[in-house]
C-alpha cells in the first residue's frame, strides 16, 4: 500500500460505492437473483458425469476407487437424477408454460424431465457406439478406439451433443445450450442442441465447425475442420425464431475442411461429396461431387531473400 | 520399479543433474527469477472475479452464499483491488518508465492503475448492457438474455476483452494479454486488448475470429466465425511495432463468416456488409455490398457407390 | 422429490437396471475395465509439470514455495518419472510388442522409455529456445518474450507438441495424442504427434490450425491462424495406416491464414510464402509466391438502411 492509506481508503471505498449503486440501473446486466439461475459449475459437473455414465470404462471415478461397477455407477445415476432436477426446475422459470406454475408443479415436472431424460441413456448409448465406429474408420491415424474415446475432440463433442439433444426434445430451457457450449470451449466445435444427427456421425480436428439449430444431418456423415452448417443470414434477428434456418445433409454425405452451407431450403443429396472451401447456398442433387472449379493461383518465383 | 534398482537410481540422478545444468545456458527459456513475472493461474482468478463484478446475478459466489449483495461485493472490490496491485507491480518492471523505479514507485503506480481501472467498472458495465441488446436482437436461437450471459462465448470474450482493453488504456503491461488469451482459450476468440471496439458488437459462434491490436471497431458490428481482421504481412516483425496495422470498420458493418479483413489503411465503411469467405485488402465505400463473385463449382454427378 | 415417492422411487430403480445392463451389450462403448486405460488427468498434470521442467522461471510451484530451484526441480522430475512409467506401462498393453508381455517386462519397457523421454529434455529445451525467437521476431504484437511464455497459446502449443514428438518416436501408445489434444483443446491448434517440426517455428493466434501425422516441417517455417497442412483424403480409412498422407513444407516457409495445403507428395519449396486462403495440391518450385488470383469480388452500393 501507498504511504497515505487514508486518502487510499477514501478512494476504495468511494470506488466500491460507485460500483454497487450501478447495479442499480435496472438494466439486462444487472440482474442480481442469483439463486434464479441455473449454474455453470453444477451443469459442467452434471455433463462430465454424463460422460462417465456413457463411457463407464473410460472415466475413472476417484472417490469410489471400487471395481463394483453396479453400485458405483448406481450412485452416479443418483447424483446426476438429484443435480439435474434441480437445475432442470431453475430452468423451466424461463419456459413460458412454468413461469406462473407452483412450486410442486415445477418440481414434478423437473423430476420426471430428468428421469425421461436418462431413460434415454441406452438410446444415446447406441448412437455413440455408431459414431465410434464411424470415427475409428473415418481416420488412419486413429491408433484404437481406445484413443478415440480418450482425446478425440470430435467424439466427445458428438457425445455431448446427443445428450443435449434428448434434453433439448424435452424442452428443458438453457441447460441443453450450457452443455453444448462447455463442449464448444474444450474443442471447438459448436453445435447447437437443436441440430437433429443421425448415426455414424464422424468430425474431424473440429475445430470451427458450427452446425446450426434447425440441420438435420442424415447418417454416415463426415465433417471436417472449419465447416458450417449455418444460416444465410441472420437479419431477421429474433423474428426469425423456430423458422428452418439451417441445411439439411442427407445420408452418406462427406464434408471437407472450410465448406460453408447455408439455408433453410438447401439439400445436399444422398452420396454427395463437398469439397474443402466450397460455398454453397443452393441444393444439390444426390451423388454430387462439387469442387471449387481450379481455384486460379498466382505463382511467381520470388528473389532469393524472400521479400513479397 | 525394474529389478536393477542401483542402475535406475544412477541413471535418474544423472537425468537430474543433466536437466538441472541444461538451466544454466542464459537463453531466453532459462529465466527463473519465478517472483518476476505476473502469474497466470492468479491473473485468471482475478479475471473470473471481474466477471463476477461485472455480473453479479449470474456468477454464484460459492464462499459466501450471502444474499448481501453490497458486503459480497465489497468483499470481492477488495479482493481484485489487493491482488491485481500486485500482480500489476510485478508486471511494470517490465515497462521501460519502472524498471529502475524504487519499489514506493513501482507499488504507488500499481495501486494507482488498479484503483483507476476498477473506477472504469460502471463504464464496462454500460458497453455490456450494449452487447447484450446486440447480441439477444442478433441470433434468434438466443433463447432469452439469461442463456447470453450464461453461455454464450462470443459475450465472454467481448465482456474479457472490454476489461483487458481498459487496462492497455492504462499502459499496463503483460496482463490485459493474459487475461485475452485466457478468454481466446476459452473460446477460440483472440481479440488483442488494444483493439478499439463500440457499442453493441455482436460475435456469433465466435471460433477462429481474430481481431488484431491496432483494429478500430465501430458500433453496431456484427462478426461471425473465422473472421480475421488482421494485418497485411507481419514481414517487418517487431520494427511494425506501435504503427497502424489493422483495419477500421466502420458503424453498422456485418462481416460474415470466414471473411478476412487486412491491412492498416483498410477501411470498411459504415453500413456496409461483407460477405463470407470474402478476402479484402483494399477499402470499400459506405453501404457497400462485398461478395465472392459466384464462385465457380464443379458438381459432377458421382457413382452410386460414393467413390470420388 | 414429487409427492408420489414410491412410484418416483420405482422409476428410478428400473431406470438404473436399464442403464446396468446397457453395459453388458459387449459394445466398444462397454469396456469397462478402468483400470487398463491411461488417466487423462494424470496425463494433464504430467504435460503441466513437463511445461514447469522446461520453463522453470514462468511456472510457480506452488506447493514448493523455495528459492532452492535444483531441489524443487529434482523432485519435480521424479514425480513426472514416477507418474509418467505407471502411465506408459498401462499404454504398452496397446502396443503389439507388449500385449502378452510379463508385468516385468513391460514395467521395465516403461520405465525405460519415461527415462529415455525425460533425457531429452535438453533438446526440447533447445528447440523451444529458438521457436520463443521466432515468436518474438514474427510478432510485432509481442510485447517481449516473457509475453510469449506466459500467454501466447501457438508457443504453448509448439512446446506440448515437441514433449509428445519425442514420446511418438520413442513408440509410446496413446499418451502423445492425449498431451497433443489436451494442447488442442486449451488453443485450438491440432498438430498430431507424429508431425515432424524443425527449429524457429512459429504460429499466430493459431485457432484452428491442424498439422497432419506424416507432415514433415522445416526450418523457420512461419504458419498462421487456420491454416490446414493435411490429407488429400481419408476415403481408405484405416488402410492407409503409416503411408505419407501429409505435405512437406522446406525451409523459411510462410503460410498465412485459411491457407490449405494437402497431399502426402507435396512439397512446398524452400523459402515460398503461400497467401491467405490459398488452396494447393500440388508442389510448388522454391522461392514461389502463390496467391490466389485476384479473387472476384462483387461490390454493389446498397441502400441506406442496409437491406442486403
Amino acid at each position: 500500500m501507498a504511504a497515505d492509506n487514508t486518502l487510499t481508503n477514501q478512494r476504495v471505498r468511494k470506488l466500491t460505492d460507485v460500483i454497487l449503486s450501478d447495479y442499480e440501473l435496472g438494466r439486462d446486466v444487472d440482474q442480481i437473483d442469483v439463486f434464479s439461475r441455473p449454474d455453470s459449475a453444477v451443469v459442467t459437473d452434471i455433463t462430465l458425469k454424463l460422460l462417465n455414465i456413457l463411457y463407464p470404462g473410460y472415466y475413472r471415478e476417484r472417490n469410489y476407487r471400487s471395481y463394483n461397477y453396479n453400485s458405483r455407477i448406481s450412485v452416479l445415476i443418483e447424483d446426476v437424477l438429484y443435480n439435474l432436477q434441480k437445475q432442470i426446475a431453475i430452468a423451466l422459470r424461463f419456459a413460458k408454460d412454468y413461469q406462473d406454475a407452483s412450486y410442486e408443479t415445477v418440481s414434478a415436472a423437473a423430476e420426471d424431465k430428468a428421469i425421461r431424460f436418462l431413460e434415454e441413456i441406452p438410446k444415446i448409448r447406441a448412437l455413440a457406439d455408431t459414431d465410434l465406429e464411424a470415427f475409428y474408420e473415418g481416420d488412419p491415424a486413429a491408433f484404437n478406439k481406445e484413443e478415440i474415446v480418450l482425446c478425440y475432440p470430435g467424439f466427445l463433442a458428438s457425445s455431448i451433443n446427443r445428450l443435449a439433444h434428448e434434453m433439448f426434445l424435452l424442452e428443458i430451457p438453457l441447460i441443453p445450450r450450457m452443455m453444448t457450449e462447455y463442449a464448444h470451449s474444450r474443442t471447438g466445435i459448436d453445435i447447437h442442441p437443436g441440430a437433429t444427427i443421425g448415426r455414424y456421425f464422424f468430425m474431424d480436428h473440429g475445430t470451427g465447425i458450427v452446425v446450426g439449430e434447425t440441420s438435420i444431418i442424415g447418417e454416415h456423415v463426415k465433417v471436417y475442420q472449419g465447416v458450417t452448417i449455418g444460416a444465410l443470414s441472420t437479419k431477421g434477428g429474433q423474428r426469425l425464431k423456430g423458422a428452418k434456418r439451417h441445411p439439411t445433409i442427407e445420408d452418406d454425405v462427406t464434408i471437407y475442411g472450410g465448406a460453408t452451407i447455408l439455408g433453410g431450403d438447401t439439400v445436399i443429396g444422398k452420396g454427395s461429396v463437398i469439397g474443402g472451401n466450397v460455398f454453397i447456398t443452393t441444393s444439390v442433387k444426390p451423388g454430387s461431387r462439387v469442387s471449387v472449379k481450379t481455384q486460379e493461383l498466382l505463382i511467381k518465383r520470388g528473389d532469393e531473400d524472400g521479400a513479397w
